[in-house]
C-alpha cells in the first residue's frame, strides 16, 4: 500500500482572517503523516496594489497581472504569507519549509496564452519536480507552497493556488495515495445553495455528470469540480472539499463534500 | 581532505544595477563546486516605505523595524528579491532554491536585547541549522538565503545579511573547508581610501591588529573585519573581500583582500 500524502489549499479568505487562520494551522499541524499546505493570497495583495496607486486592470471579469501586481503577488504570497506561515507553523513544532514553483524548479509554467485576451503575466503548469517534494517529504518537511511560479527563462508568472494543490497531486500520485483537500469558507457543495445543510457528502463522476445535467451544480463551482475530477483522473486518490476549519471532520468524511472517481 | 562550500553575500548596491546584477550572475553561475548565495536588500525595501508611506526611524543612525517595516523587508527580501534571483539562476542551469532563515528552521534568532534602543524586529541569531543546508547542497541545489529569519514563538526578524553569511559558514565549517565572500561595489580592503589601488590582497589576524593600531583601517571597514575574524576563529578557512563583478579573480586571490586567521 502506498503512504499517504494530504495536499490542503487553503483560501483566500481565511487567510485574511487572524483567528481563523489561528484555528485552521492549529488543526492542520496536528494532521498525521506527510503533508503539504498550498495558500493562495487574501485581501493584502488588493490592499497594497491600493496602498501602492497600482490600478487592477480586470478583462471579462479577470484580473490581468502586469508587472506591478507580479511585483506586489510574488512579494505577498512569496514573501509575507509564506514565510508568516511557515514561522507560525515551525512554532508549532510542524516543521515547514516555504517554497514557490520558482524553488529548485518546483513548479515550471508558461505565459497564458489565449486568442484574443492578454492575461499578462499569468503562468500555465507544465511540470512539476516531484523529486524535490518526496525529497523534502522524506526528511519529515512540511512543504509550504506559494501560487507563483517561473518559466523557463526566469520570468515569474502568477499562477492558480488550486491548480497548483492539483498539480501537485498529480505529480505526487505516482508515487503516494494523494488526498487533496480544497478548504476554505463554505461546508462543501451544496444541493440548495439557500441552504448551508444541503451539503453533498459523496459525489462520484457518473453523480457529477448528473448533477451538471440537472443545473445542481451551481456556475462558481463547476470549474473546481471539473478540475477536481481531472486531478481524480491524473491519479489522485480523493478530493475532499469543505470549510477549512472542520479539517479533521473533513478528512474522515463527516463533514464536506468527498469526490472520487469511482 | 574536506569539501569546499562557497557562500557568497552580495551587497545592496549590486541589488540594485539589473545589469551589474545580470554580470555577477553569470560569474556565479560559473563557479564550480557547492555554493550558497546570501543577498541584503538594496534600495526597493527603501522605495516601497516611501510608496506607503512608511517612516523609516533611526534611532544613532541605526534603522529601527517597526511592524510596517518588517512587513516590507519580509516581502521585498525573502519575495520579490528571493524569487527572483532564484529564477534567474535556474533559468541559467543553476539549480537554486530560495529560502529564508524561517524555513526550515534554518536561522533561529531572538529579538535584539539592548540596555537603551529598542531596534525593534530586528533579530541576533541563536542557532543555524546546517543539516537542511548539507541536505540542499548534497540535492546540487544552491541555497540562496533572504536575512529574514524567525524566532521559536514564529515572529520574523530582519537580521543583518553579512552576520547571515558569516552564521552559515560557521556551520558548515563542521563538515565542509568553507570558503565566504563579501562581494559589494569596491574593490576591497584599501590601505588609503583616497586611492582604489591601495588594495591590502592578504591580512592574517597580526596584521589585522597592526592595521587597526596604524589607523589604517577605516572605521566602516571596523565591524566588517571584526565579525570576519570571529568567523575565521570559528572554523572558516578563508574570507575574501572585494568587489561582486570579479567573483572569479577574488576566489583565486588575485583581486581583492583575503583574510586569514593565521
Amino acid at each position: 500500500m502506498q503512504e499517504t500524502v494530504t495536499i490542503i489549499k487553503i483560501g483566500g479568505q481565511i487567510l485574511d482572517n487572524e483567528s481563523k487562520l489561528a484555528l485552521f494551522l492549529e488543526q492542520f499541524v496536528q494532521l498525521p503523516g506527510k503533508k503539504i499546505l498550498v495558500h493562495g493570497g487574501g485581501k493584502l495583495a488588493t490592499t497594497l496594489a491600493e496602498k501602492m496607486g497600482v490600478q487592477q486592470q480586470m478583462v471579462d471579469g479577470r484580473r490581468i497581472t502586469d508587472s506591478e501586481t507580479l511585483r506586489i503577488v510574488t512579494m505577498v504570497y512569496a514573501g509575507y504569507i509564506n514565510k508568516n506561515l511557515v514561522a507560525s507553523l515551525n512554532a508549532q513544532g510542524c516543521s515547514s519549509i516555504g517554497l514557490c514553483g520558482a524553488d529548485g524548479s518546483l513548479i515550471i509554467a508558461h505565459k497564458r496564452q489565449h486568442p484574443t485576451i492578454d492575461f499578462g503575466w499569468v503562468g500555465d503548469i507544465d511540470s512539476v519536480n516531484g523529486q524535490l517534494l518526496s525529497s523534502l517529504l522524506l526528511q519529515a518537511l512540511t512543504p509550504v507552497i506559494a501560487p507563483i511560479t517561473a518559466d523557463t527563462t526566469g520570468q515569474l508568472l502568477n499562477t492558480n493556488a488550486d491548480t497548483v494543490a492539483a498539480s501537485l497531486a498529480t505529480a505526487l500520485s505516482a508515487n503516494y495515495s494523494v488526498q487533496l483537500v480544497y478548504a476554505f469558507e463554505r461546508s462543501g457543495v451544496l444541493r440548495n445553495l439557500e441552504d448551508a445543510d444541503s451539503v453533498i457528502p459523496h459525489i462520484h463522476f457518473a453523480m457529477y455528470q448528473q448533477l451538471l445535467q440537472e443545473k445542481i451544480i451551481a456556475d462558481g463551482m463547476i470549474p473546481k469540480l471539473e478540475n477536481a475530477f481531472a486531478t481524480l483522473a491524473g491519479g489522485a486518490h480523493k478530493i475532499m472539499i469543505g470549510n477549512a476549519l472542520q479539517l479533521s471532520d473533513l478528512l474522515q468524511g463527516h463533514a464536506g463534500t468527498t469526490l472520487t472517481y469511482e
